[in-house]
């Protein structure tokens, strides 16, 4: 059991996500929902947490229990408490994973990461996306066709404001004529992101078994190679001989 | 006089260029209207060579003289040889820039410059091409719409054989369901490059002015910071005493 | 005079800088000295702002006149306050250059920019350091030696707790036996951002002329190639049709 | 045994490697010291090839049964045949990781993967040399302390002529007053590429446990995710009609 993944899913799952049209597709919410199927994988083992638990759902027990963090939020970006987004961030510098999904390009906790705004274009049309894996050699991508369609969601469009990833896995097509850069790779100190674009709450994206497969392998890619404790900047011996 | 930038436009030019089709959108071949446009800058001096000229047109004198070379090849990538291709990649990493379009992305100069292999999807059906600017910061980049159409273009599609690039700059949609990261920038050296996908033969994209104006502001992206001679790996005396 | 960079050195210049020891080598503050120098070049206007003027020196009217911010602080990383950070890292993120000096590796505006903690080991024992240009073909590096010696300089040693750069322009070796990556590039969207590490406030680093020919030179590579407005998410109209 | 990774160490192993000062230290070539620590890692079967073998020991054969290929030459670059080059090139692109060891740096390999020349400069001082674990969170960095001696060295410095690497794992200090970033990794297409610097063979780098480690780790991290056959960029059918 040692090797297995300890995983958290966040989610606000307020009032919004649980009126008819959202709970008719995520019953008890986005975050049980993608729980469930990372639960169906044997290596890993997925809890979750919400806005209103206490602490937010993000104290420090949860953290520390945490090996991979997915975090999907929208309405309620400014309601995640600062000194709570600190904490998370210190998580993931000293080796937490983290994985952003669809909104979370605007949450304080991806742009405290990143350094940018997350800016980019959007538009609410139910329309079909392509998503594309321009990587397909990344660990992200194994099992994953060269290309899958979306029947629905929410486009997104370059330009991204977000700085360039150590890894583009996907970039997808829309069909209202736009492109974006779908699934990105970044490293912060001790932490890897990720950061996926699927999943309006309205369209069922994360009962597709594609995407399902892809988070998954998220998880896995994102897993701590190692975990530090707190830090500050060292003082350091000399290690030779200094004005000889 | 002396900042003007000198550009040498490479072309192969061999018989199919010059057959009706395709003459009757360049009469004079690609390599003479990429340097008519880019003579229109007055910081801007290009003149032309193509594979049968001596030396292929790639002679030390050429390439001595040219800031920035401009490289479109297609049917004959096979046929430049290797002794000459070595001559171009030794220029760029002493200071050359180089900018490679369309189907460059197999020519010799780039697979040893990138050490990749170039490697994409592609269909030839006069579709329609969005080209979005996905990095609107950098100066290739200035004064170019945040998308722009091209009507009928050769499509090029991912995965793109190529390393993760310094920069993406555009990434264009095309009508049929792909995507392709179609505007990089990569550095080897003191060289610059840049990858640009507009430019199928019977199509007239160079005559267009948005294509126009991301060339010539490659162009000034990729004209050498500095310039070196010829080097060997130099031995170095101690600048602190060994074994004090 | 359109084209003269402003740049603005922001310092803390609290009691520890005028106290004799650093006042003997900097009389005026670390800021007014490397206006000085800033200003000697015909195409750079500098001036200063310290944080105990108003709005810390940070108010719209100053940044939305800076092309390019200097940040010196040490001690009173803590006291900036967040929502000054904030308009600092924004305007970053619309354009401004930003160039961090020594211990504002730790500064609230470079961990906001650049996501991580900033961490490194440091010694404060006087040592030798040698700065060599790892990237000689960069702007940042011309006109610098392959190598400098700096006589006396508080160690930063690595790991630093930094994404991996877009350059490494500069890596230093000090005589107590570390090294340090001391020179590094950055993009956050549309502004560019430079570390350098020399310059503790107890030695005449800023007097020394190769280190205000780094400084200069990042000046200038760090002004904003275009500067945008304040900009939320937009929404955008489909440019084809959509479930045709 | 399915998931053991298949090794092979290349070694030019011609006679000045036979010669009593190199001969004392790998009695047996360097090739073969470094397969055994190699085999003393229950995941990892190591076998050796050397340049006087059949197709210069990179047969298809040879290639097709090795998951990571370890190179180490020095002064007969040059020999090594272009189509076996070619062969190593594509079969890196294609999956297959590779590791170059010291001089390895200017093997046409390295070379043709990283597209440039691989200057450095040099000392053969047997000086002391401090390796410095520049990204700590690094596979290839794990168990590695942050900091280790290597008693004796040939020097190696910046400026190093290799594209920004993807990780910049170790920096070097030496004693002569010289910094060298040698650890550093690559990707290409499918292929994983780490670079690492000691090893010269009169001195008995490959002896040290924390190199042997350093190594070891390597061979895990480069390690193929996904292997693909020999692939020409293919025609693709148009997913969404085209022209409508």
């Amino acid at each position: 059991m040692e090797n297995v993944i300890k995983v958290t899913v966040w989610n606000e799952y307020l009032k919004e996500q649980q009126e008819p049209d959202v709970a008719s597709i995520y019953p008890d919410g986005l975050h049980k929902a993608i729980a469930a199927f990372l639960n169906r994988d044997s290596g890993i083992s997925a809890g979750v947490s919400i806005i209103s638990d206490p602490e937010q759902g993000l104290s420090e027990a949860v953290l520390d229990a945490t090996d991979v963090l997915v975090w999907w939020g929208h309405r309620y970006h400014g309601d995640v408490q600062d000194h709570l987004v600190q904490r998370v961030v210190d998580h993931v510098r000293r080796g937490m994973g983290i994985i952003f999904l669809h909104s979370a390009h605007e949450s304080k906790p991806m742009k405290s990461l990143l350094g940018t705004s997350g800016y980019l274009g959007w538009r609410e049309a139910g329309e079909k996306c392509r998503v594309w894996a321009a990587a397909p050699a990344h660990p992200i991508a194994q099992g994953i066709p060269g290309q899958f369609v979306i029947e629905h969601e929410e486009m997104y469009s370059e330009p991204f404001g977000v700085p360039e990833p150590d890894a583009t896995v996907f970039i997808s097509w829309f069909e209202g004529g736009n492109v974006f850069r779908s699934g990105l790779c970044y490293q912060r100190e001790y932490g890897r992101i990720f950061y996926f674009q699927p999943g309006h709450e309205t369209y069922p994206a994360y009962h597709q078994p594609v995407i399902q497969q892809v988070i998954t392998n998220a998880v896995k890619w994102a897993k701590p190679v190692t975990r530090i404790a707190l830090r500050n900047c060292p003082q350091m011996e000399a290690l030779e001989k200094i004005g000889g």
